[in-house]
């Protein structure tokens, strides 16, 4: 009989510690600037923030602890299960041997919650009792509701109108945690009220639905609101290190030593970071391993945009964050990976890919759809639009392997499940998707945005 | 720290057998019936279903082997977890330990896919090229097209029209596994065509269903299409004790002797079925376990309705099963657990209630969903509207034990997530849900009908 399919791993096992890897970094990071261009100091973001995360966004602890009711609400879906894609690798004709980790287990159906019960754990303890934050597809804002529900805990989420209209679903799965989930723009915040007076039948940007979640913490009264936010920032990447951290015990069990090629797909950056930077440790210190980060042809920051200081919303209201970015006045165009459909990136990944630790490749959609649709067919599990990024990039690593007849070992990480997204792989079944090319003037437009910025780090 | 909140087996502990009650349960099990009123023999199934699977059907071998290829299907999300649901004790305050067997973990996220596998299996095995079944909420149609789907197989799926057009979410799961959805009544059958000719309009019903799609596989001229049903036939208890082998083996684990009350919801029983048969093994050799089968008061089979030999379907088309039902006419309300919603039941299972070894309860809806609430915002996972009946009657039995201050066992079947479902969560949320009571109309129809069954057994 063959070897088992999955690698599990016992709640003992879990890890204990997320890694930093800030404490290793070649290079120097460049901090976050504010409105003066100066570096802004912790208090700052006091009013968003809660201390505790904000200490962990600036920390440069290599290995920072887990506290026991994390591990706990954790142990709800972790560890989570790395799967060998033996009938991928059938289908393929490959001598690669495939292995992906499973983050569609949790209850969300994504690696978000990892982060979410941080948050709302670290939120709790400073003794707040409501958070807020936005949400495009719904993805983040159903995870924080679970989260919160967990705790306790009071959650508002803006969701994009278009999202709110189109995605009933993920609404319902907030409310039935026990969230409240309203469109964005909505009357509730100043910021909403002069976008609906200038423009009444807006779809809402996830820029307008930043500014909502951000105004409406920093202005309650009680002062136990705070703002949550699910990629970009440097305390999500460490509470995603899980992830990779579960990923090399489990290779070890399977008696494979570091992977080749190391593939994740990137939109804030968040499951990309989660599975690799434990990795990328180990290329800090020579390993050799190809580590890639996949994003749509059609929002290409990590292939295409600049690395600058620039806002991580469309709004400014965020401190300027140096990093790749197509520019915060940039809107991608309706992909249905809306995960990945963000101007910017997360610094640290774009540190990473600026230091060639990290090597970026865009993917277009159809590609992505038939990689999905394969992986669907084969190993069964239907992937989220954002994870066929992934798999269409271990495709071709695995042809590649083919090719060049090499056993090569190739991890990916399947970052969620796609039932709640099918429509899109019923357009593509009927034809109705195509690749989306940007036009020059698309380029244009976000390079003049860019040659705005305050300080330009590249 | 408290101990593991899931008791995990790995793929060696996998169980190799599946358990055939058949050859355990004390009384004479009444046979399959034909159209003459005698028992059918094995060749008159022939043209619906493989003879190895047949041969399944009647057998009275206590161990079945479990073939290599079906295990390695399975292990794409077997063994599936057993939970302690901590939260939930807590939040009942109830000294009862609570467990759960999550067979959610599935790719179509029920417990489905135990059977859907085997049954793909054998067929293939036997030579066929093809499956055609019926679905009423999809949750069968897309375990069966996922399935198929592994072993490069056709499946055409009849889907009830009035879900075909409410729920389209499972007619694209079952299209991105590369099955056929259609909806029923359809032009593709006589059945289909008779129906349509008489109501054009039809919503649609179950036991057109079934009628397509068996006349679909005997019609077909190849011959190298049959027919599949994902409950009610032995075969399909057989193939999902699966669960409560797996679960005998957790509780070990989990320093657990035999649990004191054992809980499932039953629609045609197979969930129910496959985890409680291994343990009324047990209880028929002297173990105490009160063992419950849940169902709705809406379409209370096995609470109210007699047993004796009638139809599995509108149409007449299948043997004459010995069984509780309500009648082969009897249309239930429309209650969001669409999956309970059956006038019969497994012969087994209503042969272990009439011999005592099953205890039956009947619960009202809004407490189904006020119980899936509870759990979805303790434990974290949103539970199918069917597996809320399971929840309320462990809720209920939870503050029994709280009430008798008893440490009770108590270990329920998590059939299935409610993604898929969460309009139901969203009506009852908004109020818009009430509890459906059958009128003495409706008994009185049902009666009538099952008073022309050719030879009753009670």
């Amino acid at each position: 009989m063959r070897k088992n399919k999955k690698i599990i791993l016992s709640e003992k096992e879990m890890p204990k510690q997320w890694y930093n890897i800030v404490a290793d970094l070649p290079g120097t990071l460049n901090p976050p600037l504010g409105p003066d261009g100066k570096p802004i100091g912790p208090e700052m973001l006091a009013p968003v923030f809660p201390m505790n995360l904000i200490e962990q966004e600036v920390s440069t602890e290599r290995w920072i602890d887990i506290p026991e009711k994390v591990m706990e609400m954790l142990s709800i879906w972790r560890p989570a299960p790395m799967v060998r894609a033996y009938a991928l690798e059938e289908a393929l004709g490959t001598p690669a041997r495939i292995y992906y980790k499973n983050e569609s287990v949790s209850p969300a159906g994504s690696h978000k919650p990892n982060t979410a019960v941080a948050q709302a754990y670290y939120n709790r303890e400073f003794g707040i009792r409501k958070l807020t934050t936005e949400t495009g597809a719904g993805q983040w804002g159903s995870a924080l509701a679970f989260a919160c529900s967990l705790l306790g805990m009071e959650c508002k989420v803006f969701m994009v109108r278009v999202s709110f209209d189109q995605k009933p679903f993920r609404k319902m799965m907030m409310q039935t945690w026990g969230g409240t989930c309203i469109a964005s723009p909505s009357n509730e915040t100043q910021a909403g009220r002069d976008v609906l007076a200038k423009y009444p039948d807006t779809p809402g940007s996830l820029g307008i639905a930043i500014s909502e979640a951000v105004e409406a913490a920093v202005t309650d009264e009680t002062g136990q609101t705070r703002y949550s936010l699910g990629s970009v920032l440097n305390h999500v990447m460490l509470h995603q290190t899980i992830i990779g951290l579960e990923a090399k015990k489990q290779l070890e069990k399977a008696g494979e030593k570091l992977p080749d090629v190391l593939i994740g797909c990137a939109g804030g950056g968040s499951n990309f970071a989660g599975l690799s930077f434990p990795f990328i440790q180990d290329k800090i210190h020579g390993a050799e391993i190809d580590v890639i980060a996949v994003e749509p042809k059609s929002c290409p920051t990590l292939t295409q945009a600049p690395f600058a200081y620039d806002h991580g919303d469309i709004a400014k209201m965020t401190p300027l964050l140096a990093m790749n970015s197509l520019g915060h006045g940039f809107i991608p165009p309706p992909i249905h990976a809306g995960g990945l459909r963000y101007h910017g990136m997360s610094p640290l990944v774009s540190h990473a890919v600026k230091e060639g630790l990290v090597r970026p490749e865009a993917i277009h959609q159809l590609e992505c759809y038939e990689a999905g649709l394969l992986f669907s067919r084969t190993e069964g599990i239907i992937p989220a639009p954002e994870t066929t990024h992934a798999i269409a990039s271990t495709i071709r690593q695995a042809k590649l392997a083919k090719e060049e007849g090499k056993e090569k070992v190739i991890l990916f990480n399947f970052s969620g499940h796609g039932l709640m997204d099918l429509v899109g792989y019923e357009k593509f079944l009927n034809g109705e998707l195509k690749d989306i090319k940007l036009a020059t003037k698309d380029f244009e437009q976000f390079t003049a945005v860019l040659k705005n910025h305050p300080s330009p780090v590249v």
